[in-house]
């Protein structure tokens, strides 16, 4: 089982510190006592405050209906230990299977959205969706960061990045150009 | 000055593989003769066909001004190599400076639009403004592309992927995880 680390609230607009390198994420959502989770890697940061998150969440995934309906989402960062359960979850679908537990995901509750957190994963963010005129077109949610929480370490999380053919580039080493930023750039 | 890779064209539909990881681009742009460079690192995939890349552009960006001109733009993806250009590049202005001679990027002319390619980068990606109705609320573009090429090595480059606080995270191995994927999900 995947170590479990403490969390901590944290301020809304550092949300990019974890999303903006672009992780695949694990999107989970409830509905009148159903839930589901989905990855998800069609995402940006749309504005610090309020903490905005767009996103591409496509017809057809159970997930969807049930963030359409309840209007609200949890976005959960996971980390390598967790590279077989993303590609499964990205595998199979909601309407079949119970995800959390066919693949061992402990739940828990949020504080703002009804949506179930997952343990296991580095950081969690509450939602609230935003904006819906781009999801007839383009399946394009805005969505409102509504409480944010993260493990404390370690510091830089060895996130998953999806290239596609079933590859997962690995969060590397971070370097820091600090001292070739303007003070209000940062 | 960096390593200038030898490219080639490669199909639209797999944009993904560079960009859904999430890295940190340099967009370029071009109107009347006058061209900029800016570093953007809010942006998602969106479609595989149309090839659409949505991503937020501020107001106050001089690079913002040319592309609601002109329509067009370009996406270019630096590796480690060219961090302090890129650290550099997002800490000045486009009204004060050339950018491009100011940081020694060498450019070449794109095929389908007027927007210079920067020839140091591992990947360009020419673009047209495919939708603008979310740019008055959020100063967020839905891209198309229209041409996109890379170079053919390394398979994995080491792209920068900011997270804030003047800090950018390495690309790091990748891992393969195929074996779990539908064929369809790939």
């Amino acid at each position: 089982m995947a170590r479990v680390p403490a969390k901590a609230d944290f301020p809304l607009e550092q949300v990019r510190r974890y999303l903006e390198p672009g992780p695949v994420v694990l999107l989970t959502s409830s509905w009148q006592g159903e839930q589901d989770v989905m990855t998800m890697g069609w995402h940006l940061v749309m504005e610090f405050t309020p903490a905005l998150i767009g996103c591409v969440i496509a017809r057809g995934n159970h997930s969807r209906e049930l963030i359409e309906r309840s209007g609200e989402c949890a976005i959960n960062l996971p980390t390598r230990e967790l590279a077989d359960t993303v590609a499964r979850i990205g595998n199979s679908s909601g309407t079949e299977i119970d995800k959390f537990q066919a693949f061992g995901l402990t739940t828990e509750p949020g504080e703002k959205v009804a949506a179930p957190l997952i343990r296991e994963c580095h950081a969690q963010f509450e939602c609230k969706v935003h904006d819906r005129r781009l999801v007839k077109d383009y399946d394009f949610f805005v969505l409102e960061v509504v409480r944010a929480r993260a493990a404390k370490t370690p510091r830089d999380p060895r996130t998953l990045h999806y290239q596609g053919e079933g590859r997962f580039m690995v969060a590397g080493d971070s370097i820091s150009r600090r001292r070739l930023f303007d003070q209000g750039k940062l």
